[in-house]
């Protein structure tokens, strides 16, 4: 279960309040590369967590650390749109076309729905969807997606240091990167410790001659002119699992061009489509056809009935 | 199966990088109008294909058309986004309201996630969601819904071709328009040489005499006054599909008034909306209001008796 | 504006309650093919109007109508819910894989979010989402739009009339299959009175000498083989829209080998992919190997100092 | 920020492991009703958080309370998976229709994506969706939103504490029911301290005098024949806020019949719709016209020219 | 059912266009405070209303009310649009970062797909999503959520008529703002007529005595140092629904440290956190290993078979 | 740019049609673990491509492969469904809670929305997001998220090996587990000739000078008695990226106890948060007070004027 106590993990400051900075940081919050993923992903990786134990408490550890770094980030929004403008002026107005953004490039929601708050959202206003939270029941699958989304966060946090203007939050964003270095460094760890590429492919329970040796370890290729595919570490030599050795091949089609055939009655397809054996439907579309031109008078359905006595 | 070769359908220059230019290519990219959504439109429509074989052929040669749009529309968000700002300055920001927008307007994801390169989403930071990949199993239905996708896409395709501000991003803009124009020629085509409007009502495999007829080619009025609804070619002469005369009716309604009654216990509404029938219910919310004020020492779940013990 | 009165448009009864067609409703009240939809499409497309007067007034009278189905459809499910399992029991549960689904079959949501009624979502529990309301501001392409849109949604109400087991809910639908024929051919007829085939290309109003003429009436062919694309209507004789002639041919590439060349400093690609002639990065990076080896102790961020001192 | 131990808040049995109820449960993770959204929720409240400062430490507390929920109910999950069945088997066939649910009427992203484990998701598979954190910057308003999110939230374990078919799962849903009648008062006694109706109507620091006062209390009627509004506590009497007095009046249009008038040429809409005095573009397509019958054969695009050269 | 007439509900001008502001107003129409989702909120509230008839009949009304916001807000973001930028210029170009965002601040959509139009999304371009639409089936936990949206969009209303810059925009949200206020009032006077704060907890159909009465009125204290709980109105005296007395507690966990031991065979996990008991993969794996080292020429799948013969 | 023939890249039967299985391929085409995803996100990598050329031509080459996985699956999904039942009997029907799923466990819109076909979504209804999509412009981050997503993606297919109940079935899926093995190894040989873990933290051009150096390699621990956090490769020796040494400590807060103050005006927070030096407001809201009791009879707006004069 989860504590909290009333202090940031780690000092954030503002001294030039930016509201465009304000749109970035957002991405940091409840983008795809973002804080809220994580610390769900380590949460429900952990909840689901079987076999050493050690694992679930790592990933518990890191979503509480995570937990804060949402906290963190969403106290340098808020600091960030202090003194914001909120009214558009006739200075902005929609003059030869040389208007700035609404609000002076704030998240409209940031000012509209929250009076200058941070949201769960990304920098571009896409709301946080948590099927974004990978969290597979493999372990090493885990492990190597936490790395990536780690890289992907630091990518993230290098170029918001990057965009900004203030030394403040770069100091914050230093403090940041350091931990998806660690961070990265940390889920490698395990990922090693549980066998590394060796491991691979994943998951390693499924009997490899159940699946189609001839194939897995070969590059397949798909050019056009049926040229040879790129050569590369991934074309010759052992495998990176250490269980194959790679080749390539220019791949030709195996299988039987698809044919449906006809569309069964219940499909409502079109005639043309329809299964000539469908009688019944087919007896229906030609009384439809008749219908069209000699509607049966006699046939009512219940509210014409209603209507007419 | 697909194949491809490195070279571009068409080539795209780019004079004049724009990096608000290339916000709005992304519309073209991942837009509910845009290529990723007739690319999978058109080979899920292959997929599904039941009937005449060559509509299965037609669709995918498009399909692997659209496919390289994408291409040509991501290449060309990449040099627009050439030399773009990355930093916040100072001149910049908020100063009396009158601050640009955030990286030079453009989508902050374009830097932030990417590193200056288009994502498949749409102008404003919506991802492509495929559930506007429309493929109904009825070929008459789906050949009207691309003409439409390329009806909307032409229009996109314009608007941009307005806005742009490049010679350079104008001439591809030129190819895509003529594709489109001539997409809608085939997608027409195929419609009537399955039927045309004639095969109208779509699916014309459902017997029309089932239907209620009276009411299948009526315009209904909804006017509060109870004015008569407007008039045009829908309010008279032969309807469109040939198979019945337009006229129209100011409505009366023939339904009831609803009404669901009680709600059963199990809805879990409150005592006032609930069946008075429901005598478990009843006797425990009796027993619920009597324990508010005289709680049964003697009752305890687990959890308390566990701690008390 | 709006108005309401206490009736239902037709009549609804179910004579059979059913929680397992309560599910498939849902498709016709919140799916891509259903009301919500058009009574949305209808109202914006409205909204927006410009030209001729009458098909905003014609808008507006069928999106008054098509809030009337939702009203039908929802009250509908809330029938074929009355008397739904709400409890899960030992006869269903999970022996020898042999269980049904939970509830009967109903969308959870129906029995656990709102007691037995229904939801703004599809047959699959996905919400509506507005961006399936299609209101271009080009009237041609809306009018196709709204005759796909009844032509999906009557191919959903044959399927739903095929699937039902209750003549009074098959009764509703016969109303609702002869609604989608007429409102197909009205929005066909205001196509036609608005030139039909002969007014596409939409959007009519970009000059056709400023689009690629010799690629808008060329069917384009992409198999991997260099075969002939398929012929049909779409691939000789005058064009749909009477402004060409049909032709094919098989596509080369025109475009240039795409080479974005390597990336700038500020996109925090890895080293291999980064300008050599990014001095400033190159330098940070030498020095962050260096220091990877031997920290500089000099150096140290704000809170690092606050700690030792 | 935040910390964790290892042991659940309350204890997680389950003596009758059901995939169904593994299905329900997933409401009460990630459903609109369920524990992600108050635990995001109340988080996001405090840290925009403005004015006393108790409220932000209460927000916090009942944060951390309810991210050990989130835990409870995926162990409860992942304990009713256990044993459930994941291979179709024949008796379960497409045979008469008689056949059940996939996997045993399971999520089936419970099996397919985790491995049976819990999901960030709903009863329905629609994953957890972050705009459903209301955070709106006014104290009032979100203690409101947070009994409302009690008061659904406590209905929704209601329903699940009758569905359920497993003393375990009873067990522990009473003390989550318990929590929820906790949480109602709590943000009840927050919204009563800071003023209760009488702070109403939110936000109260809207100077009233500038809002139209005429109708600031009079219950509008939209009854198509013009009939009397529903009377009750809401048509006399004193407001419930006490700053004036209820009334009702039939509703008549006061504003215009709105009129867009011609599109301009740059919204490419189609020539009926479009500015007569939009000369340019009428010029294009007049000239658009004549092409279409007699293409200009000097005038080619770049592509044609390279071609032909 | 529903009917309308060609008249707004209240007048709609717009003296000074400016796109900025119709980005903002989008918040109004399609945002989660917006007249798109408390029209359908109403609208299925009223489609599932159990009990006393009037409020079904109130629902009714003012969602009929709301339908017609939804027209003025569009109505006014076209008006806005009136004349809006829809090239991008030179002078807006990337130089020196000093650029504008893309076709002055305006929402892409709008222009390019619309034509200069409102859109059902929000001011950040999210589509509405009508899982928004709030209806319990519980009438008291509904006219509360009734209450937040009308306090939500009320402050939303305030801030727009905060950030105009357009005495016509003003004058059209003092009509509106005054809406809410009556609106909060009303939903305000059914919830005091059904029982107010004494009915709750809600729903008020539960057995109190069923859950676990221990923790019903006790806030509950999560600090890491074990402190004591925020003191407040709701740590003392009797609770707010008058049921009980309001006590705190720090909590310790009650709950198990949860273990869900080794992962199944079909899980596919690693083998490291696979049953050890599971022979028959164990066996394969083992098989698995054994085969990468040395592959068993004689077992091929059925693709082989055919390429080799 | 994009070729096809009408082939299918591996033969794809079906001997015993199963709609239950149709559901659970659904994952492999639209889920986040599915084919579309892989397909579209090789293809934004590729778009994106900088650095060596070799990696684009990789990229685009197995993308295509991918496509043809979706079109194999799609075809699966399809022959599965044929024979599916589509009308619901009474056998089935709502008796003693012991009802089936609708339409035979299938996809309700496998049956409404397609007509026996497959959709871009996934097991669970839920539509492909293109969000999902990783494409960071930093390649040994998009090398490893592509190994990532072949591990989910080959854990997927084994599940759904596994749960198969036809040879045909697990054949087809026999070919694509090979598949997943071989792109594991194929981006992992990238991600290593690109330097493997000694090349991490991604992205290797921030100088690690910049981040706070402190806390790089330390694993923070969170434990709510401030315990040691839990040891593992992690917590001592060299770190993985050969560039520090890992170690451990329990984490006290270095941030302050976040405080924003008192709202501003503008916020339109409740008047007991707002700042009370804020005079004009403070001033209205006298005002607003003052005239809720004595509404100002000179003061009205447009609409009330026009009406009473």
């Amino acid at each position: 279960m989860f504590y909290q106590d009333d202090k940031l993990q780690y000092e954030v400051k503002c001294g030039k309040p930016d509201p465009r900075f304000a749109v970035l940081l957002q991405q940091a919050i409840g983008g795809v590369e973002g804080e809220i993923r994580v610390a769900m992903q380590y949460m429900f990786q952990a909840f689901g967590a079987q076999g050493p134990k050690k694992y679930r408490d790592m990933l518990m550890e890191t979503a509480a650390e995570e937990l804060g770094h949402i906290e963190m980030l969403a106290h340098a929004v808020a600091l960030n749109l202090k003194g914001a403008p909120t009214k558009l002026t006739d200075e902005m107005a929609a003059k030869d076309g040389a208007v700035a953004a609404a609000l002076g490039g704030m998240s409209p929601r940031q000012y509209l729905s929250t009076g200058l708050h941070a949201l769960p959202q990304d920098s571009q206003g896409t709301p946080f969807d948590a099927s974004h939270v990978y969290a597979s029941g493999n372990i090493a699958a885990d492990m190597l997606a936490n790395v990536v989304a780690e890289s992907t966060g630091r990518a993230l946090a290098c170029r918001l240091h990057h965009a900004a203007n203030c030394s403040d939050m770069k100091d914050m964003l230093k403090y940041l990167i350091a931990r998806d270095t660690m961070h990265q460094n940390q889920w490698l760890a395990a990922w090693e410790e549980l066998g590394g590429v060796k491991q691979h492919p994943i998951p390693d329970t499924f009997p490899m001659d159940e699946e189609m040796r001839e194939v897995s370890y070969k590059f397949l290729g798909f050019k056009k002119d049926g040229g040879p595919p790129p050569r590369g570490r991934w074309s010759e030599g052992e495998s990176i699992d250490g269980k194959g050795e790679f080749s390539s091949e220019v791949w030709e089609p195996r299988g039987q061009t698809p044919d449906l055939g006809m569309a069964p009655p219940a499909a409502y397809a079109q005639t043309s489509q329809t299964e000539a054996s469908a009688k019944s439907v087919a007896k229906g579309v030609k009384k439809a056809v008749k219908n069209a031109v000699t509607p049966d008078p006699k046939k009512k359905s219940r509210a014409s009935k209603k209507k007419t006595t």
